[in-house]
């Protein structure tokens, strides 16, 4: 996606030391590309960042980090690793709209799924059995149902997530675990066959450099990806003082729904998700609450064709109405969203969850001008 | 209370048949006491009411009534019992902000508890050993705390709410059964004992003439006043389809708070708990949710007196902030609750509920006037 010198230049940039998120979001905007920041000289980088900042910017990089854009780039070049910046097309279109995404972002199997609607599923890492059992479910009918389930993979309730959305069902299910730690270290060591398993059927995402090791303040700052990645949160257990509030508050900050798993009042798991209940998230006992909550296509209950209309054979009556109704509208040209929306009275966000059904189903085809046009083939599929 | 003519003519009002509580408040608006109704004479009924009530309300009783309204009046003339119209003082006051009081009711036992602060438990007949524990753990928790705890005398939640209301203690607990039938009889037969010991502990209630007796329908219709005479309602367990919802519903309806207690999602009788948190009652884990919820005095953190502040030695330190405030604010003359409210600068309601438990704690009194004064009495009672 890169020449081999453009990342190296994001990499400096990210490596170098006091040089985060907001810093680099802050250079770029002001410079352009990590290539034009680096050549910006010395005087014009220190009107923007510290004197120590610009200078390390403006040197050579020293030898340890000279090794470590070796190392990275030679990881990089390995099948399935990926590094994504700012600038890449493959990069996470919903991290885009957090208040700090980060500059660049290491990722290992399926990158494809980034830009896939997700939700994240969190909880305890001592987890009860029904807990564990609870998160698997959820986490099963959810990827099967074209999400994209998002966790950590920590012990608990997130490895339970995991699990339920890889499937053995080719095309099914899908998972990104968001690692507080280097891609080429799996922490918690235990789970070094899931985080295979994720990164063949799924996919493995990280901010930080190969290399960095768990360290405790990493973890919260993650979770803002977990939260950041999807378009809602769901809480399975947690205590009080869990880290899944973390991401709940995170959830909340960013605009994402957030949902939680209530439980008996006597168990301290389900002490963190009544909280979050009290506070404005939304119960759920099943995962058909949340896709019902977030309007999701085929959530709703099948409507048969109103009786008296008329009856388009083209479509099959397994769709749920938004998606039927896009169809419709789509005709057989290519329109473009805005046209579709207008068309088919649905608003955006049923457009373009609308269209993912469709495109997933193989109904409709995104051309590469961004217009849709309706996939011609024949009739009789159901 | 009432001479025995006027009860007489209140019974004769409510036993005739086509009078509600509806018509029976419209007449009463028109013509003023029963009596006057009764005789207001035919052409002037006629204007208000169909002309076979109209009719009924002019003749003398039939022989099946007189002997209800004899029956009626002897029963309450044995000690115990009453008869409350809506002309009395006893007469619930909160009975008094619903659409649809009733213009009579039946009580047996301490009616002086129709008129304290009443927190409504209801739910499920077929309950959980857990959800009775519930029940009655938070049924014992806010009767201890001045709560009157209000249920429908049914199996299940309501029997376990009323006995951990129910106390042993002199003068600590309070409960209200409001019955589906009349008060001669006890509907299920089973709870004759738990009738009994309520009558002699707490209240029974009942719009029900004498004799009437277990008829489905009635059951809905009297749930209206176990949320009328509550300022909430506590769901604790309840199926989707539980009568216990109609009971919320009204409460809704009638401005009250509705509170209910989660479970797990696996639990058919947690489902109508789910329902309502999720329509926006509040998710409460213990007795103290609700309490605070509500700002029930002692339901917050006690405060320490602040430092530097010059300490109140009259004023225990085990009161709550608004009691505390309000003591000190009632200096040692009598106080009207609005010079009260502006001295403390606590709200009307803080004031009312701080003043209730200043009370009962025997730390004010009430002056016949209606103004309250401090209550001087030996120091070191803590």
């Amino acid at each position: 996606m890169h020449p081999p010198d453009d990342r190296a230049h994001w990499l400096r940039l990210v490596l170098t030391e006091g040089v985060g998120p907001q810093t680099a979001r802050e250079l770029l905007a002001r410079f352009g590309l990590p290539g034009e920041i680096l050549g910006a000289g010395f005087p014009a980088l220190q009107k923007c960042v510290p004197e120590k900042i610009a200078y390390a910017l403006c040197s050579e990089p020293d030898p340890a980090m000279q090794a470590q854009i070796d190392a990275t780039l030679a990881w990089a070049a390995q099948p399935g690793n990926h590094l994504l910046t700012l600038a890449d097309d493959a990069y996470p279109q919903a991290l885009l709209t957090i208040p700090d995404p980060p500059a660049l972002l290491y990722a290992k199997g399926r990158v494809e799924l980034l830009s896939r609607p997700a939700l994240a599923i969190v909880g305890s890492r001592n987890a009860t059995a029904q807990g564990m059992q609870n998160a698997e479910q959820f986490a099963r009918t959810l990827s099967g149902s074209g999400f994209t389930v998002v966790s950590g993979l920590a012990l608990g309730i997130d490895a339970a997530a995991h699990l339920g959305a890889c499937s053995d069902e080719p095309g099914r299910g899908s998972t990104i675990a968001v690692t507080g730690t280097g891609l080429d270290l799996v922490y918690p060591g235990r789970h070094r066959a899931l985080a295979h398993r994720i990164a063949e059927q799924g996919c493995l995402l990280s901010e930080y450099p190969l290399g960095t090791a768990a360290i405790a303040s990493n973890f919260p700052r993650r979770n803002r990806l977990i939260s950041g990645l999807s378009v809602g949160v769901l809480v399975v257990e947690a205590a009080l003082q869990s880290g899944s509030l973390i991401t709940a508050r995170s959830a909340v900050e960013q605009g994402r729904e957030v949902f939680a798993i209530p439980g008996s009042i006597h168990s301290p798991l389900s002490k963190g998700c009544h909280r979050l209940i009290r506070e404005g998230a939304k119960l759920v006992e099943s995962a058909q609450d949340i896709m019902e909550e977030l309007h999701w296509p085929g959530s709703a209950p099948i409507l048969a064709t109103a009786s008296g209309a008329e009856a388009d054979t083209d479509i099959p009556d397994s769709l749920a109405p938004a998606p039927a109704r896009l169809l419709k509208a789509a005709g057989h040209d290519p329109a473009s969203v805005d046209v579709l929306a207008e068309r088919s009275g649905l608003t955006m966000s049923e457009v373009q969850s609308a269209l993912l059904t469709l495109e997933m189903d193989g109904q409709i085809e995104r051309l590469p001008d961004g217009r849709y046009q309706k996939h011609i083939r024949a009739s009789n599929r159901h």
